[in-house]
């Protein structure tokens, strides 16, 4: 009888509100699984791998692990860190070969964005170089949904459902202010090349003229005058103006606003934040205004995650057990839409070769003219995404999440050195 | 038999996750009472009253008044105004009672801080001197705590959850980044002289060594040099750095820091935040850093208000209309702290006299000897406030909040020209 061998999970890249749950999708599927025998999680990521800091995860209770699906952040520790070419630098690749011999890791699991899919895509390439015997599957993860093939990736629901909330709850706020403070709230939210986020703040909107009025996509090259035209005419019309801006809103040329080179008092170069350069720009022309940069707590709001996006993270993880186990190697678990209304969706696999390659920026169509506001198509692809809340249980008043143990399985080798 | 009188009621200052809840203690409170009409609100707070802009609020459903609960923002408008002194210029006061007079109110609701509380005195001194029928009771409302008398103000405890979690989630994030990445986050909130709102991050940190590790008040005089030791030291010893920064964090000599004089690239000045200042510093030393200034999302994140502050906000309402019905005025329905654990409040009163003139800052035996962290005493004080928990309701993913149909009473007299 061929022996079962062990998995290898790491979570790499920016983490999300629902990574851990991708890896409890991941965890709980092996120990239901008798095919792989447990899973050892990468510290920090691939670089768990390189130096053999393995948590072994049949160490902790069934219940820290469940409460997985309730923690945000990256449990194990993720990493920026991407695999040397293997054509011009093999050394880091015998190394993750000799590891995963020493700890008879046959099943490698990589839970990361685009570039993580190129490194588990290379690993597969390795692997089979070598012939040594194991399968990689990607697990999609990233707040940007910029991810290709998945009609969209785990991470964005819940940040998504974040952003839309709080610009419909600061909307309130500053539309009680207007007549006599604030006129103009600006939100920024992440997205350096992707607008998906500040997109999704449409969503706040239930009825003409509810804010946001104004979202600025870096898919749009910005346009001060117009800008300026059109926070002006809202307040106008509307008494006060709701702008959601992506971070990586640029002009024409390609220049980011938030790399408008800030100095403070002491000259020293300050670092952007697209959000208060606007609110320079608004302060000008009169209108008092506030400004909110939502930075992490946007992407590691687990309170406010949205269910569905909670269930596809725990069904990438579960899949991609199921599809290692099937034998399939370089490929990834996706996310199909099959229907917008009523939702209905299903996991499909992609290959992971072109992952990396493909970067998903909004559609055009889903773009007003004026390029200020989405579409009734980007509405309706949006929306079923921020639906369903998954509450966290609350202790003394503050999200439960899970403390692991994280005990390391005992070193086989010698220390690596790059 | 006397004539049944209404009630006038108006929204004052920055608004709360739970003014909407004082509002509606006010309105249930009347309706089920025989002893007062209707509430009449004031569009954007006591302009409403000046300018004869007053809402019917019997005229809303049961439903909707009930759904002001889960409403952020000020339902009826808030503002930013201030009376005139009544010795200097007594129009604006000559104007008020002629609308009260117009309109039948013989009961005077004011929520706010401070200064809207020296309203509600000054316009209650005003009717013993006209002999105007009018019983003037204030309703405390305040994110930065800084009333007197009361052991808190509603509207901070909901901060103080939101501000606590976001510590939380956000700490969580860093610390799986900070191997290879983010190193230091600094999450600035409100509170421009008290430091109350970032105090209420300590209670993230459920064992020692968690997030946050460094917090700034207004309190305790910035120190760069002691405060960039601390962030060295911390990053050191945990790998990583979590800030929590008053919007109010100035120097010695009472220099905020958020006016740095921030210029751009065009030579324009830029608003503040303290966040993006302590990040130039932070990268002076080279510690990868990302900053969030939460603003207006922490006061209005009424999807993660506490519960007991909601309760409170609620209680007030409801006394202010009680005590009113009594007889008194020129008084503030006050929470009144039996016991820390269980937590027991009850609603006292106290003279609206001075509350304008004091602001409560944090105690000394609240702040730890180096100044960045808060006491044992000081979490014994805030730990109550953000338990429990309030879910909204939600609809498609979103808050479900009270649209008002804000239908005015016929206006009876001339407009004001103030």
């Amino acid at each position: 009888m061929k022996k079962v061998k062990n998995a290898f999970y790491a979570q790499s890249g920016g983490v999300t509100a629902v990574i851990n749950a991708s890896a409890c999708g991941v965890i709980e599927t092996v120990n239901k699984s008798k095919k792989i025998h447990k899973v050892l999680a990468g510290e920090n990521g691939i670089l768990g791998a390189l130096n053999e800091e393995l948590i072994d995860t049949s160490k902790e209770s069934k219940t820290n692990i469940a409460k997985l699906k309730q923690t945000p952040g990256g449990a194990f520790g993720s990493c920026r860190f991407k695999l040397q070419d293997p054509i011009k630098q093999k050394k880091e690749y015998e190394r993750l070969f000799e590891v995963f011999a020493a700890h008879d890791i046959g099943y490698f699991f990589y839970n990361g964005g685009g570039d993580s899919q190129d490194t588990t895509f290379k690993v597969s390439e390795m692997a089979k170089k070598l012939n040594f015997p194991l399968k990689c599957v990607g697990i999609p993860k990233t707040v940007d949904n910029d991810l290709p093939y998945t009609d969209c990736s785990p991470g964005f629901g819940s940040v998504a459902k974040y952003i839309a909330t709080s610009t419909l709850e600061a909307g309130l706020d500053v539309k009680s202010m207007a007549e006599t403070s604030t006129k103009v709230f600006i939100l920024e939210v992440m997205g350096r090349h992707a607008g998906w986020i500040a997109a999704a703040s449409c969503l706040a909107a239930t009825k003409v003229g509810d804010p946001p009025h104004i979202i600025l996509l870096p898919e749009v090259p910005f346009d001060k005058t117009k800008f300026i035209t059109q926070v002006k005419q809202t307040v106008k019309e509307k008494g006060y103006c709701v702008i959601v801006a992506s971070e990586g809103t640029q002009t024409k040329n390609g220049k980011f606003l938030a790399d408008s080179g800030l100095t403070d008092a002491f000259g020293h170069k300050q670092l952007g934040g697209v959000a208060p350069i606007l609110a320079g720009m608004i302060s000008k022309i009169g209108l008092k205004n506030h400004w909110a940069v939502a930075d992490y707590l946007q992407r590691s709001a687990r309170h406010i995650a949205s269910k569905t996006d909670l269930d596809q993270a725990y069904a990438v993880g579960e899949h991609a057990v199921r599809l290692a186990i099937a034998g399939k190697t370089a490929v990834m678990p996706i996310i199909k839409r099959i229907s917008h209304s009523p939702y209905k969706w299903k996991i499909e696999t992609a290959p992971l070769k072109n992952v990396a390659n493909i970067e998903k920026t909004m559609p055009r169509k889903f773009i007003s003219k004026n390029g200020f506001e989405i579409t009734q198509a980007g509405k309706t692809y949006l929306s079923p995404l921020i639906k369903g809340e998954a509450p966290t249980k609350y202790v003394n008043g503050l999200p439960d999440v899970a403390e692991l143990k994280k005990i390391k399985v005992k070193k086989k080798l010698n220390y690596f050195i790059s």
